[in-house]
């Protein structure tokens, strides 16, 4: 399979250090032998039709801060000139979200799946903005759209709904989706004011460098816009969604939450209408996890309430989605 | 598809109410028209080529304690003599797990799939005293044998780890597996002694026939051999579980726990060694979930630890997980 990859931050090159470690696995258990023949960042990108040594992409990267060093010779090429003359399968989008516009990420999908390339996203802004008409746009051009990693990170979150709660009807659900402000509101419930948690949650590395996309809800509220569309089949975008972030939260709701034997959670939930919302929890409701834990429960006719917990994020993690998407993909050919 | 049911008891009374309120939506969405042609009970059994009708048959047990009323003039015929005679496609076991000799599960399965027939089993013995042979059975005579609704009720714990997290290594796991003394060990950490939150179970209905399953810890043992094998490859059965019940688990012990923000939990893991034993969980740890709430958490190489939470036991909830393995085997019946 030959792949392209939009962007090389920590989840591309979590998922260039996996392909390495698992090559051997990989060929001998699905028979796949993934090669990047293209990557880009900022500051522009290479191809190299045999595949790039994916050991020295990571070095020049680290060494240089952009992928472009790699070839010596050649000039830069930009992203939309590496999808447009490159001859891939699959194309990795994981540039940043960006939920004003979804650019540059929306002109990236839409150009590889007019050129016939299944796509994985785990940038959300394109899904956040614009799900129907992308999932429209695969359709037309009979390719795949597969975007594991964007909710949950490397908790199968999408997939547990789709396919292994099959043969049921989901009729509500909601869950913790963002990391950050749960770690945020977990340590004010240990004591802390939103000032000094928000500090924390920074010098840990936890926030987006746009803080709004975290405190403003637009994090979880893009994450419910793929689940109302992909689990619960609603054609809805971003402005969809009420959305009400932690901003107002005080160390006095915290407190009132707490002598109700609850919490107060950032709640991403789809009951008819689509909220994300802080809401208090009952403290031994199965959602109610703290730290930076997501969690969600699915509701369905007849299998009662399910909940799942694991972490939402992370390099490796997000990697080994974008992995499982490549052999949903690789799966879904071979049936044709 | 044409269906024998071995035991008419809870759970495939609400299979057969949900084949007759969902039989519209079976056939449209998945093209499926699901007939039992062939039940017994321990008073014996009737067939009928056509398939029979499932309202009458449900009253039919009501009213007499045994479906062998349902046919007038016939002469009630035996389990094996049902399913040596009869035309069908799957079995389905639901007779009461017994970790003896696994009879009369055991039979019936093993005249099934000599027959050809797929087999789906909420019958735990069988697969915990024989797992790795039953499989080899159904290889050798080219038949599926599924069995979702033996770990976990209706939540797709099984599906989950073997489906939703493929192209994962799973390296460890741990459970809580028996929704009964999870109830009993819930209610001594409020303060009951042994004895009343024993009774207080039984009261509800919670306790098997034989005390001794749940309390001695076979039910979440034969859980944890499923797992094993199913999840971790291992060939094992019963005799390989280091098991230990609950009935020494006192107040004293329980209070210990909680001075130490723990609670006691009869946990199932697989950790090189396969122990059932009661042991001292975090109670801020996903996996620590009170009443009769089932809960597991599989660590992956790549994504970190997922916990899934939801009902263990539930006659409608078992029921959807027959139904979903019915489509399952409709699946693979049609790609081969």
């Amino acid at each position: 399979m030959r792949i392209i990859i939009c962007g090389f931050g920590t989840v591309a090159q979590s998922f260039a250090k996996l392909l390495v470690s698992r090559s051997d696995d990989l060929y001998a258990k699905y028979g796949i032998m993934p090669r990047i023949v293209g990557v880009f960042d900022t500051k522009g990108g290479i191809t190299e039709s045999p595949g790039l040594d994916l050991n020295k992409l990571v070095e020049i990267k680290k060494k240089y801060g952009t992928v472009r060093n790699y070839g010596k010779s050649k000039k830069p090429l930009s992203g939309l000139e590496i999808i447009n003359n490159t001859d891939a399968d699959v194309l990795i989008e994981t540039t940043a979200s960006n939920y004003k516009d979804a650019e540059p990420g929306m002109s990236h999908i839409i150009a590889a799946m007019k050129r016939g390339m299944h796509v994985i996203s785990v940038n959300k802004g394109p899904l956040a903005l614009a799900f129907p008409s992308l999932m429209e746009l695969a359709t037309y051009n009979h390719v795949l759209l597969r975007f594991s990693g964007t909710v949950g990170g490397g908790t199968p979150i999408l997939d547990y709904a789709k396919n292994s709660l099959r043969g049921e009807q989901i009729t509500s659900f909601a869950g913790i989706l963002n990391g950050t402000t749960n770690y945020i509101l977990t340590n004010m419930a240990r004591g802390m004011s939103f000032a000094a948690a928000l500090k924390d949650a920074k010098s840990k590395g936890y926030v987006e460098a746009d803080e709004s996309l975290d405190l403003d809800g637009f994090d979880a509220a893009a994450k419910l816009v793929i689940l109302a569309n992909w689990i619960m089949g609603m054609k809805v975008t971003m402005p969809d969604i009420k959305r009400t972030g932690i901003r107002k939260v005080t160390s006095e709701d915290v407190k009132k939450a707490a002598k109700n034997n609850a919490a107060i959670k950032l709640i991403a939930s789809c009951n008819k209408e689509l909220i994300v919302s802080p809401r208090e929890i009952p403290i031994d409701d199965p959602l109610c996890v703290n730290g930076t834990l997501n969690a969600i429960s699915f509701t369905s006719e007849h299998s009662g309430t399910q909940t799942i917990i694991g972490r939402g994020a992370g390099g490796t993690e997000t990697a080994s989605a974008i992995l499982r998407d490549l052999l949903d993909i690789r799966k879904e050919i071979l049936r044709d």
